[in-house]
């Protein structure tokens, strides 16, 4: 099919989305998560392929990780298409309700904002996290997965239009398709069809899409996040907060690539660089770590501005919370990073300071997670500030209209008279 | 000064002006109302010389009348920055807090967006809306007004500089320039130092910055705006409201282009078309319409998809709500549309249809306006669906960052085992 007649099929299909009720979008998504759940040996199948050939291909082995969709992940999956279905319905709600003065009672409504466009590399979960919340938010979507995930995605893909089908919606409501990099930029100039381009996978992609696309895009850039151990903090915290922080999931954007301890706390570093080295982690550290533990590897300035997703950790001792601030705004990509700290002023400072999409205090950076904020998923973590900074959930895909209800009211009153 | 380093000083102030206190900020308003109230006959002046050299210039009268900036006008503007003063500062604001089951406290901390751009024609009271609502929501402002209100908005470029200064602020947070087209195109590549463009004005200068801007821009297209009188409706309810909508104000973006009439009720076509006969509307009809009231002219297709802005009204007889709702979506711009009914059913079948940012029932179009709906002001009236839609105010111009804290939080608990 032509790119054109693909977005032309998004847009039609985008207005029937948009009028479906609650129950027929929860149809759909409770006959994808039995789909999933139960025609797992076909989609592993297709991912083992698909790992095969990356692995043969030569793509590098944290790579292909981020590829595999094994029976845990597919558990998850259906978990969450689960939750989503058990979200409320964006579509119609009412919010800012509130009577004005003159008798005018104003709401905003949520309304779909059309057609999403999702460009994005390996990680086929994206093609059924995607799909379910556009789906719920009355959104139709196209969804260009990597290469790499081709065959996985075609299976998911005759999934959700089975499931569409029989929830008797559109099945070109969720259109999963591959397609060459012109097919790509010939879909970014549909500006006339298609109303957000969202692009996740590396900088290159993104800057692609960015420099090419006439629709708007939400980029979702890489992240350089920082756990920083304040003074005083409890290091047996700092340390299981860092770790988790590291090494639940080294390969994903909110994994920490730059621990800072503040220098009162310096004496802890063999500690701290001995829980990491157990993990497997390779450490590079500032000066001042490599007197305290002469091992570790020299770091250098480029360092501080690699998102490594592997099990390399830099480390840098720093001052104050001042220091580490200035750290995290120079260095990092605004987008994940906490303080382990006992110090409530402290806490306030970093949280008001650092000028990243999630803060957190004293917990790991893994909550920086569509699932762990009560979204159910996140159709991925936008790096900008319009629109939608962070996670974005069901919410973030909806825009709204006005809706003023008065009786008769004009602003001019007292001039129409009138026969 | 080059336009590069316009960019940068905004973006060195925006830091500054994002970390004000809401004191520092209300005194600048409070001093910027006292200044454009007293110092009055200065603006006046300023105002008048450019309505002067526009007319010599051949500019349309209702085009002069939109640039005119009289007493009221200011006496209007003095109002407006002191009930911006009075509204809650957006900055730092904490929304959807939650505690979640695993303990985390979940808030979103509402931010400045930086630096905004704004591009705009004639009226020179965006300059005192503008740079007030940019202020207040802590971002700085560069405002770039047509060069037919250039002398207006020089005096109340240095009223906001001193008003800043007067408030320990840097009188760089809102820049008030001119410059040529080219000076434009230089500003809008700045994407470094700004965060954001909204262009305000005709059809050309939107398409124009958008298809140059490598900033997000958010548009502010133009409104052709529908009031639909339904079948049953309250005729005097019906002609106070369509009067309201047309001759408060024909040259704002919100002034009804078109008046949609229920066939059912055409019958009283002569008696609304007298009404606007008084006050010295043209009307272009359709054939229906034409056939009860033979005086006014014939309407032309064209005319359904025309923004007049002045006293000349196209008028439609159609069959029902649905027709009406049709008409709307295909030739209106997702503006600001009304319906007049007694049924609540048709009330929310056309609030629910009309695909448009402001819908009202039984009140003038005139309410879709940032005062009316209790911002103070409105920056404009976005037209997209990203970020804004409708009339922006204060929130509109924020974005937000997740707030996490926890206590010790970790997604993977049981495997952190460490000496």
């Amino acid at each position: 099919m032509d790119v054109r007649t693909i977005a032309q099929i998004a847009r039609d299909s985008s207005v029937i989305i948009a009028a479906a009720t609650t129950e027929q979008k929860n149809a759909a998504l409770e006959a994808m998560t039995y789909k999933v759940a139960f025609q797992r040996r076909e989609i592993l199948h297709a991912n083992e392929a698909d790992a095969a050939e990356a692995t043969s291909e030569g793509l590098p082995p944290n790579m292909v990780d981020r590829l595999r969709f094994g029976e845990k992940k597919i558990d998850a999956r259906a978990r969450c298409l689960s939750k989503i279905e058990a979200l409320p319905d964006p579509v119609g709600q009412a919010y800012s309700v509130e009577r004005r003065p003159n008798g005018l009672e104003i709401a905003r409504v949520r309304v779909p904002l059309g057609v999403i466009l999702m460009i994005y590399e390996a990680r086929p979960h994206v093609t059924v996290n995607a799909g379910a919340l556009c789906l719920k938010s009355g959104n139709a979507a196209i969804l260009r997965g990597g290469s790499e995930a081709k065959r996985c995605n075609a299976v998911l893909g005759n999934l959700w239009r089975e499931s569409l089908t029989e929830a008797g919606l559109p099945p070109e409501a969720i259109q999963v398709i591959s397609g060459s990099h012109e097919h790509i930029d010939e879909l970014l100039h549909q500006d006339e069809y298609i109303d957000l381009v969202i692009p996740r996978g590396g900088k290159a992609l993104i800057e692609r899409v960015s420099e090419r696309s006439r629709i708007p895009v939400i980029k979702h850039f890489a992240g350089i996040c920082h756990v920083y151990l304040d003074q005083g903090a409890d290091i047996d915290k700092g340390i299981k907060i860092a770790l988790d922080s590291k090494c639940l999931m080294p390969e994903v954007c909110n994994a920490m690539e730059t621990l800072l301890v503040c220098e009162t706390i310096s004496r802890e570093l063999p500690r701290i660089a001995d829980a990491f080295h157990r993990c497997g982690v390779r450490i590079k550290g500032c000066e001042k770590t490599r007197a305290l533990t002469p091992e570790v590897e020299p770091a250098t300035e480029e360092d501080w501005r690699t998102e490594h997703l592997d099990a390399i950790l830099s480390v840098r001792v720093v001052s104050d919370v001042d220091e580490a601030i200035e750290h995290i705004n120079r260095y990092g990509s605004h987008h994940t990073d906490a303080i382990v700290t006992d110090s409530d002023s402290r806490a306030r400072e970093f949280v008001r300071r650092v000028d990243s999409a999630v803060v957190l205090v004293n917990a790991s950076t893994m909550f920086c997670d569509g699932e762990s904020l009560g979204m159910g998923a996140e159709i991925g973590i936008s790096t900008d500030k319009l629109h939608a900074r962070g996670p974005m959930g069901l919410e973030e895909l909806t825009s709204y209209k006005f809706v003023i209800r008065g009786d008769g009211n004009v602003m001019g009153d007292q001039i129409w008279t009138h026969p």
